[in-house]
């Protein structure tokens, strides 16, 4: 599977010593290449530039980056080593302000050490580090169990529309989206996976693409805007995207250009999937309706490869996700199991 | 107005010696430059190169471009000069085969030249020359009719949804799908206009922000994956775009991307008017379904911006055009008047 991020022990004696290993994406799909860290300043960087992106894939770097970082504490207890870790986490968290996971990540990590009540330092640096092996773990397996559910509603030699990149570059294994698609793949189904380049930022032909030949699944890039065609040509059989966060409703917040997908997947009479970690589900949050939709940087759309594609100082309208209505989902594929509509109780159920 | 396509005498002393003048497209939006030129090999290669592209403009430069190069004659008779501009004509029709506009305009001055049964050489210079000057007023007429007829559909400051370029840059005066944008602009109705960027070749963003922009209309950039959300939100008021080609039933053939733009205006209830002279309409062809769909060359994809931005090698679905069926098309602007359904017998008789 790709390493999207990985611990790498300097020896083979332990753990630690050790460093945060990443694939770098701001390189792909020219070049892979890496960075192991165990600087404060490089793993802040790297999360603030987007080496590492992908809800799943910030957590675990910020927590394995974190115990990269503690292991050079000089603390001699263990409450300054808390402290110490302490600090660097309040500082970490700062790299993607709106980045939920990041958060939790190293809340989750200091939480372990403040429960451990253990005086030794070295141990502390052990349970810091075991912690953010738990989180990677955990992710590869809930990345996993989304697969074994989403590969039931795939029909082998199925052709599948995907939208961005929810998948082994977003986590820390199978992704959520293309978690379906990689246990097909496994499973002998043979999918043939549409990957929409996704403007502005080309997560769709940059990473989707990338990761899926590189794991020798199928794929075909395409524009956004040559999805419907494609529909319409009945091309393809079934879409899945991934979700930033759900609505009680069924609501679902996803990348820009997920809800126009959504609309012609309805149109074609065509499945339409969103896989997601039963986390991203925020019963607080009654519909999509209330979620303010934040305006991106023109500059990416009148200047995203380096060339002006537009004119200087063009007005330009790039809002960085839209809402897709429930009433387009066809069903909600979670790590515990696949939910169909109506969405309200049965999200409600998997909490209860 | 934007000068697309013109003709330039190289004196005040008449038309003759002269150049034909072209905006040369490939250089914007970054800078606004123009060819200049009487050389056949010159105007050939901006042809083939994009330097002129949209198929009035195109005829356009053809027909002054022949005029230029064939002023230069050194043919004594005027059988001999038919003969040396057909010459010149055969030659330029290949600079892009499926260009219908390119034949017909070169076909109609040679035809005039033969019509005119002169034996003075520079008499037949004049003739063809003026006839080229027709062509391009024509064309001037025809977009100001299409404005006339599409303005009536635009209310003070609509919000206006356009795909790819069909405007002055296409054409020789005001386009045809941003026709009655010009109009509208000219009567202070203030139009605000979107334009969907239009991957791969972004003509859009590159093409159509530019001349709205210098023209002083209101214009505002999206990622063709952006439109939906917009819609969604109440953004768009109607949708006007331009066609290659249209069917006997009112099927449109337009660039990549303009289904997908017609389903999401159906679903949303926006009107989607397609603009177009009566030119275009072929009577031959029952429906769209028939048209195939020419793929175009992967790298437009893969490398679109200069940059790598999909894995090298990787599949690419490039589709050229798409055909939008006759009942997600609110009317037809024709330079003649403007088209409802049932589009059949409408279309049949403009022709009767």
């Amino acid at each position: 599977m790709i390493d999207t991020v990985r611990w790498k022990p300097l020896n083979d004696k332990g753990p630690l010593p050790g460093k945060v290993r990443m694939i770098d994406q701001t390189k792909l799909p020219e070049e892979l290449t890496y960075l192991e860290t165990d600087s404060l300043d490089e793993i802040y960087d790297a999360i603030q530039r987007l080496v590492v992106r992908g809800a799943p894939a910030i957590g675990c770097a910020a927590a394995l980056g974190l115990a990269a970082v503690a292991q050079h504490s000089k603390a001699q207890t263990g409450l300054d080593f808390i402290a110490d870790t302490q600090q660097t986490a309040d500082h970490l968290a700062t790299a993607r302000p709106t980045a939920v996971n990041l958060q939790w990540a190293l809340d989750r990590c200091l939480h372990k050490l403040r429960q451990t009540l253990d005086e030794d330092v070295v141990d502390l640096k052990h349970v810091l580090l075991h912690e953010a092996r738990e989180i990677l773990d955990e992710d590869i397996a809930m990345c996993r169990r989304i697969g074994k559910h989403g590969v039931e509603l795939i029909q082998p030699n199925a052709r599948i529309l995907t939208h961005c990149n929810a998948g082994a570059l977003a986590t820390a294994d199978y992704g959520t989206a293309l978690a379906p698609i990689y246990q097909a793949q496994e499973d002998g189904l043979h999918p043939k996976v549409y990957a929409d380049e996704t403007r502005p930022l080309l997560q769709g032909s940059r990473l989707t693409a990338w990761e899926l030949d590189r794991a020798g699944v199928e794929v075909t890039v395409l524009c956004d805007n040559m999805a419907a065609q494609l529909m319409a040509a009945g091309g393809i059989d079934l879409v899945i995207v991934g979700t930033d966060r759900i609505a009680a409703n069924g609501d679902v917040a996803n990348k820009i250009g997920t809800y126009g997908v959504a609309v012609l997947a309805q149109y074609h009479n065509i499945p339409f999937y969103v896989a997601t970690p039963y986390s991203t589900i925020d019963l607080s949050l009654p519909t999509g309706a209330d979620i303010p939709i934040e305006q991106r940087d023109p500059e990416e759309v009148r200047r995203g490869f380096g060339r002006l594609t537009a004119p200087a100082g063009v007005k330009v309208h790039n809002p960085a996700f839209d809402v897709t209505p429930a009433a387009l989902v066809t069903a909600i594929i979670t790590d515990h199991k696949v939910i169909r509509p109506p969405f309200e109780p049965a999200l409600q159920a998997l909490f209860d």
